[in-house]
């Protein structure tokens, strides 16, 4: 009951009120862009840690014991994906709020045990020490009933505008999509620095041409930018760099890419 | 003696005359950056088509007829790999001129015909379409004596501050980093919007992690940036994205990055 008012409350004066729970830094950046909201309100970060970081400490309620969460108009579980489900199960139900995760391969049945639930997925990788502009942040949202989609789309839009609605076995793909994209991605960077370091080279020289790898695609579709010995089939360059590469560790890596661009090359 | 008389007067009046041989997207680069210095005078372009492009028509010579080569300080190659031979065989021998080319992979006794001989490798990859910021863009020399050296030094800095010197053998490594985060990198971007697209999505939704995952590393260094289920040993989403994948041309590329990924994880 008494939540009930609160939430009405809040409605009436127009601020959507959120607890964070998880201090990771998917949890980090949606505090920080909420306190920095006219529209939304972070009432209360959980998370297991003693304190928050001392960005936050004077700003907003932290509380590191679950059942001491707070009323709110949207529960945001920002956690691993295999502490989701007990995370979900310790926030009681109620028919006002709404529980939802942040996980890309999570689907949104996990919180099943709630009355409205939904999943907030921004498409982006977070570090602590970096600026992420919500502005033009995809956010994928899926949510179990009308009336909960409409309160995340505010949610959401209050954030960012670029907001899609995608249901949990398509969103699974954008994960995927992302993984190639950030992780396998970045780890062709990590290859490539490695093999600069062990030929005695600054590994910063290689910024100038990722910058420009990823700009370009704002221009084009990257099936357009696609350069280089594997999609030229220039048989003799790909010899000769797997012959230098023939006891390195990334053989494997540059003999299975090539193939895979000169298989796909007629639809490049 | 026609040729030494030019130099001569040219040296005396603090130009650096280039004679750019080539029509591609480096040639492109080249011809235009060159126009646009006062130490350097672009006075020639050499190419198999019959008209240069419109941008060029008025402001510089064209020529197919290589034949009809003019006298130069430097005779810039930006042709094909295999075609760099061939082209060299064409230049005049003369004691004056210099004969580089700008192949990452390509030997420079390539040009051991010529006296005065070297490369000039740009670390970047070039579109026609796309401005180049050459100030700060990573140039690698190599020369076969130390006038050379000079010359192609002063032509390098007239275009950028990052001039490195690196020898042949050192050079294609630098060229197999650069297909690692350029040519394979993009690639995985192809990959990532293929799969966006065959779920009926934006293939524009994923440009802001591109973005962020190219930025980043002007912070870090791609072994500190690195994140994911692999480097999580998150086995479980790593097996539901496989499951997933199993009729997917790219389901071997998602084994064998985080296979990659796992094997490294505690170097990174």
């Amino acid at each position: 009951m008494c939540l009930n008012f609160v939430i009405v409350y809040l409605y009436f004066c127009n601020v959507f009120k959120v607890v964070i729970i998880g201090t990771g830094n998917i949890a980090f950046h949606f505090s920080k862009v909420i306190l920095e909201n006219n529209n939304l309100k972070l009432c209360q970060i959980i998370g297991r840690q003693k304190k928050i970081d001392q960005k936050f400490e004077e700003k907003i309620d932290y509380e590191n014991n679950i059942k001491k969460i707070k009323p709110a108009d949207l529960y945001l579980i920002c956690v691993s994906d295999n502490a989701i489900q007990s995370v979900s199960n310790k926030i009681e139900k109620n028919s006002s709020s709404i529980v939802a995760h942040c996980s890309g391969s999570t689907d949104i049945e996990i919180l099943s045990n709630h009355e409205n639930y939904g999943v907030i997925y921004p498409l982006q990788t977070f570090s602590k020490n970096r600026e992420i502009k919500f502005s033009d942040l995809p956010i994928l949202i899926e949510s179990n009933n009308k009336k909960t989609l409409k309160k995340l789309d505010f949610f959401c839009k209050s954030l960012s505008e670029k907001i899609i609605y995608c249901k949990s076995n398509q969103r699974v793909f954008v994960h995927i999509s992302a993984i190639f994209t950030n992780n396998f991605g970045n780890y062709l960077n990590v290859v490539s620095q490695k093999i600069l370091k062990s030929n005695k080279l600054d590994t910063k020289i290689i910024l100038p041409l990722i910058k420009e790898t990823a700009d370009k695609l704002f221009d084009l579709d990257a099936k357009d930018s696609q350069t280089g010995p594997a999609i030229r089939n220039d048989d003799e360059t790909i010899k000769k760099h797997l012959h230098l590469l023939k006891n390195s560790e990334f053989f494997e890596l540059y003999e299975i890419l090539s193939k895979s661009i000169l298989k796909n090359r007629n639809e490049l």
